[in-house]
């Protein structure tokens, strides 16, 4: 993540991962939540934080998931059901239930499919948010396999030239486990900037870059410039302009529309604007294409080729997708996971009110 | 495509498909290919060239491929062999074969196998160039499928912050059918510029944009600029910069590698550079997730949105990945493809040597 996202040192506050942990699964039970549910969703956010993915944190997401669920806007003990299924194939109506929740366990139904069949591909409609993508790749690679997620839901983005946004940020990601180096994992927003990131942006006071937003009518602001407020500008797909390639951002979060949404059988927000969450999952199962032990030497020879390239002029070194969130993982593990001193009297706050354990302090 | 890598008009002969078919069909006969084969290899330089996508047409190709096969590069008779499979996968050795010959026989195995168990994915390894990938994720499409197709080969592309060249252009589509609309079809590098857009902007003496390539010590040249001398200067993933989301293009040609190469159980161009293509397919049965009428209403509903989406100023209209192409296609069949005159010189003079028949101007 760019500096200019990250928390400035000053409003840090240090929070081990347990104690954060045990806070958020605390307020999930309030929410109406099965223990089991509570758990799989804080280790969502809480890994986020873990791994420096601060947008998709509690900092961005808990408040919108309290919101949600005290207004019933999602559904916290979902009868999510399998509406068609192939050996290799299964779509769930999510009965409104949050992604955080229901996708570990469509992840784990991809897993189960590829173990039979060699390639598991599962779609949920009818859900909410589903939290970093990356998370659920990556429980597919901690179980020797390939894994890939994606989710479309929203209406922020304009598709190129266009002057009324169609898409969501539609973010996709794959995960590979390695042996001796850290797992790749890839996992992007298809806009040129993620649409938590604006909000983190404005929070430290942050100004944009040239190309990751449009005005109102759809001409991207090609200068640095603050955080528009909310309703003055558009998201840009991946590229910004097209002259910069924003017809492959577009298209990739077309193909994540495709995966997700057309996958599940449902409509996509651009026709019909009501339309909840849609998710995608895919687990390849290595061994059904080469030794497994074969796979995790390869990637560990190309990783280590990507991490020892020499860098261009002004850089320190070459980065491979995800070892800068496994390094800030080991940190954060060691060290706490450095909140927002704002987040922090949220927590305290809210867990106050609902008398679950708050907060401790590192 | 951009106007600046357009044949221009005054060095534009039109000739019919039908004859550029026939021409190139007999072209690979010569150099050794089975007809059915010769006329699939045809079939996926002449759509290209239909389409739109002169990158990958006869013009920026086959002078290559005759070249590979006259000198025994690349096998026009590849003995290639199932070495790995499941019932939703499988792993081809492709026996030094031209990815345009083994792709079809790789996507009809990846449909098959959807039709038994939702989903199919077939990779290659030990092949040669692809050509337009999205050519074969059309071929799941015309079958009722969502198709999905990658290839990985060579050196070109820088990772962001790198001085050294680890990743090919990485190209990947996705192809969806509708039922009035065009179909869906998204098909790009994961460059900032397609390696062939170079040569064709050289060709039609085109400068580059600001992020497209980089110096040689791995700086991005940010200004407009004609094409470098081959060997002086690298390419860049989609964005350019990391500022302007290069680190999502280097993620995206990362996917590719993992799909293709790493899933084919061997290693990429950065560890072995003498390792021939990687290519990736994927077919899914659209009926085992929902029943096609569905999924096709539901297409044309998000394809027609989009394609009426208010323009942003100076823009005429917005696009869908695939409209224009499927435009040209209905032009160019009618009227004949544009080719440059001196790519009909080359043709000219190889089929005059080869006895077979020449291009028939229209």
């Amino acid at each position: 993540m760019l500096d200019r996202f990250k928390v400035p040192k000053e409003d840090q506050i240090r929070i081990s991962q347990d104690s954060l942990r045990a806070s958020v699964t605390a307020i999930f039970k309030k929410m109406g939540l099965e223990s089991e549910d509570a758990a799989n969703g804080a280790d969502v956010l809480v890994t986020a934080d873990l791994r420096g993915i601060e947008t998709h944190g509690v900092s961005n997401k808990m408040a919108d998931y309290v919101r949600m669920y005290t207004s019933n806007e999602i559904n916290p003990r979902p009868e999510w059901r399998i509406v068609r299924e192939s050996p290799g194939t299964a779509v769930i109506d999510g009965d409104r239930g949050l992604g955080i929740i229901l996708g570990n366990k469509a992840m784990s139904l991809a897993i189960e499919k590829a173990r039979s069949v060699g390639v598991g591909i599962v779609t949920i409609y009818n859900s909410a948010h589903l939290g970093a993508v990356g998370h659920f790749s990556m429980q597919a690679a901690n179980e020797g396999m390939v894994g890939m997620c994606g989710t479309a839901l929203g209406l922020g983005i304009l598709p190129t030239y266009g002057a009324v946004p169609r898409l969501g940020t539609n973010p996709i990601s794959i995960a590979a486990p390695a042996g001796d180096e850290p797992p790749l994992l890839f996992d992007a927003a298809t806009s040129a900037v993620a649409g938590n990131k604006l909000r983190l942006a404005a929070r430290v006071g942050a100004d944009l870059l040239p190309g990751w937003v449009a005005s109102k009518d759809g001409t991207p602001i090609m200068e640095n410039a603050p955080v528009p407020e909310p309703g003055e500008y558009h998201m840009l797909p991946i590229g910004g302009t097209r002259e910069q390639g924003s017809h492959k951002g577009y298209g990739f979060g077309m193909m994540v529309e495709i995966l997700a949404t057309m996958l599940s059988g449902v409509l996509p927000n651009m026709v019909d604007p009501s339309a909840k969450a849609r998710h995608y999952f895919a687990a390849y199962d290595i061994a059904a294409f080469t030794d497994l032990d074969n796979f995790t030497s390869n990637m560990d020879q190309m990783l280590k080729t990507l991490r020892e390239t020499k860098p261009a002029p002004g850089h320190d070194r070459v980065l491979y997708p995800g070892l800068s969130e496994s390094e800030d993982e080991q940190e954060r593990r060691a060290n706490g996971i450095p909140l927002h001193q704002e987040v922090v009297e949220w927590f305290d706050d809210l867990t106050g009110k609902l008398l679950v354990p708050r907060l401790v302090r590192m």
